[in-house]
């Protein structure tokens, strides 16, 4: 009870895990760049540096039984040499090294077994286009850098000869078939030590119909059980064969002739198991603490369906955030927004999230739509 | 959203509104003694003093924008000041001062007629027996000092001559009636500026079987529709006439004759109400929030069964505190312990609590029971 838990990272993610470290009073410990990070007031101790830089990560965790992360981008070195010297290390450095690098990642599931697209690594641009004057790949594929890729950054769809020549990444990366996607989803999985695995409902990342854009998360997803069955199967087999401990969230590619690949990974609390907060009878936040300090798991049921969304900073407002219509949201029932106090609004920026709950998924995502359409994030 | 919202008091009520503001980022200040306290590392700001103070209340106050309690033994002349000054003080000063003199408080419920039990004033004990001798009383009764009790301190059941003789409380008191009960009940309304009011699901404090002692809160009460709109229906009234912004707690007497009598209230978030953490759609603690920040009111209905009890220090020891069983108690299902953090337990402390969810109120105190077998609050 009186371990001391680190978290490399103070962004959104490790806020919210120390706020579910509150109810049973863990000393918590975040290290990042500077105060204005959302964790900084919400841990028990927030130290300044960079979890990029090996001596700043092993100053921070060499006063920590427990040290976790928030982002994989980290120094891995630091923390196998902290491991060495005894820290418990959750997710293990050699699994955030596999999980970081995209290819080594495909070739985990490729050596496993384990259902994902076709693909195949490739040095840099040239050797792309090399493979395809070759023949080997038809357009069109998708191309992934195969380290430092965040959100949608380091991918890129390439359709024609125009994208061939101008938009392929110039970087070590991997090239694989573009999935004739129906849906796409997410299962978070939470492992201990000592080998246990809870699975969380499949959520659904429900596209706006015009529009390409994932537009809400859903749960549960709008699947038949068989299907749902399958997911969480594939899941924990991913869980289970990487020996994670810790949170693995596991996204999921539900094609049109029915096929399930594993399309990547994260082995940390994740954007798509927000609504857990709310929604499930354990937390993702709570149930990654659960698992790295080797305490039984918890019950992962669905409570009530839910629909949430990310609150992004408005187009054409930078600056000093302020919450428009924060008022008129308050007033749809069963809406939980969660601002993550980032002191400048962007254009696109994720300043919170809102999740909603409601009888049926419909009902869910009614509410949270509402809420999205009264509460902007602008500047003063 | 800026607000600067202070609490006086840094014990687990404050530390749990704190949990509360800190989805929303809220700027939140906190005043007790030192840093040991449950709520001083989930305050935004901590400050040290002594909320008795005059000076102490002033200073700290004077910094913030809305100005709330988690204790009524505080100083009302300074909040008096504070509000004429411009702050925004929820429990207002004037209801503070009526509920904590029980004798003000009683004579509002007779006023008002709002049902409660026969009762009368007196200066001290001298005045109390004269009354006894005089025929105006007859055994046995309850008395209670009109100020300054707290968690039963401050109340005598005065059963016979000995009673009489050694047992009376020699303070200003108010005698009133032994109720003839059947169930304690506690209904927990919330009231905004705006007078908007919302009342949460009827908790019933459930005795041990033949100890007289509190044994768990459920929720729902094992009461039938008709008591339960009666129960809401009073505790809105009170917190109608009262015309408390924030929480009021409304302890009921449902005596065997049917009858329902308000006993007494507190102005603010409720032990009785910590269930609603998990078990309802808004916290009490949130929609205490929402109350003083004129927000619109949370939805109160309750999603799961419920039961809770205090986890209290073992008997035989005191000392720093250790969670015996803790491992085993996660084990349960749906079983979410709050620990407050206090440093050193005593026996009977109050050192965290714990709510049980279930299909059903026995399956939420069959949990709740097995996890207070399980778990005890030692030293090391």
């Amino acid at each position: 009870m009186n371990a001391k838990i680190g978290i490399l990272g103070g962004g959104q993610l490790g806020k919210m895990l120390c706020q579910a470290s509150a109810s049973w009073h863990l000393p918590i410990y975040v290290l990042d760049q500077n105060h204005s990070f959302p964790a900084a007031n919400y841990a028990t101790v927030f130290e300044r540096g960079n979890f990029r830089k090996k001596a700043d990560v092993l100053d921070f965790g060499r006063k920590l039984d427990v040290l976790t992360i928030e982002i994989e981008h980290i120094d891995t070195e630091a923390l196998r040499i902290l491991e060495a010297e005894g820290v418990k290390v959750y997710p293990q450095p050699d699994k955030v090294d596999l999980i970081k690098d995209k290819g080594l990642q495909k070739q985990f599931y490729a050596d496993r077994g384990i259902a994902t697209t076709p693909f195949k690594l490739y040095e840099d641009a040239a050797a792309v286009r090399r493979a395809v004057a070759d023949g080997e790949w038809s357009l069109p594929f998708v191309q992934k850098a195969r380290t430092g890729g965040y959100d949608g950054q380091g991918v890129a769809v390439i359709r024609d000869e125009n994208d061939l020549e101008n938009k392929v990444l110039d970087v070590p990366c991997l090239i694989e078939e573009l999935a004739d996607i129906d849906k796409e989803l997410a299962v978070i999985v939470a492992r201990s030590p000592s080998g246990e695995i809870a699975v969380f409902p499949t959520v659904e990342m429900e596209f706006h119909p015009t529009a390409n854009l994932v537009e809400f998360l859903i749960c549960p997803a709008a699947i038949d059980g068989d299907t749902d069955e399958r997911a969480a199967a594939l899941a924990r087999k991913v869980v289970a064969e990487m020996e994670v401990v810790g949170l693995l969230a596991v996204e999921l590619f539900l094609t049109k002739s029915g096929e399930m690949l594993v399309n990547e990974v994260a082995p940390r609390p994740h954007n798509s198991g927000h609504h857990t907060i709310e929604a499930c009878m354990t937390s993702q936040y709570e149930q990654h603490l659960r698992a790295i300090l080797d305490l039984p798991l918890g019950p992962t049921d669905l409570v009530r369906p839910a629909a949430m969304i990310n609150l992004l900073g408005a187009e054409g407002h930078t600056g000093p955030a302020v919450y428009d219509g924060w008022k008129d949201l308050l007033a749809i029932p069963e809406v939980y927004p969660h601002l993550y106090g980032k002191a400048v609004t962007r254009p696109f920026r994720k300043m919170g999230h809102i999740t909603a709950l409601g009888d049926t998924v419909a009902e869910a995502r009614a509410r949270v739509q509402r809420a999205r359409d009264v509460c902007r994030v602008v500047t003063g």
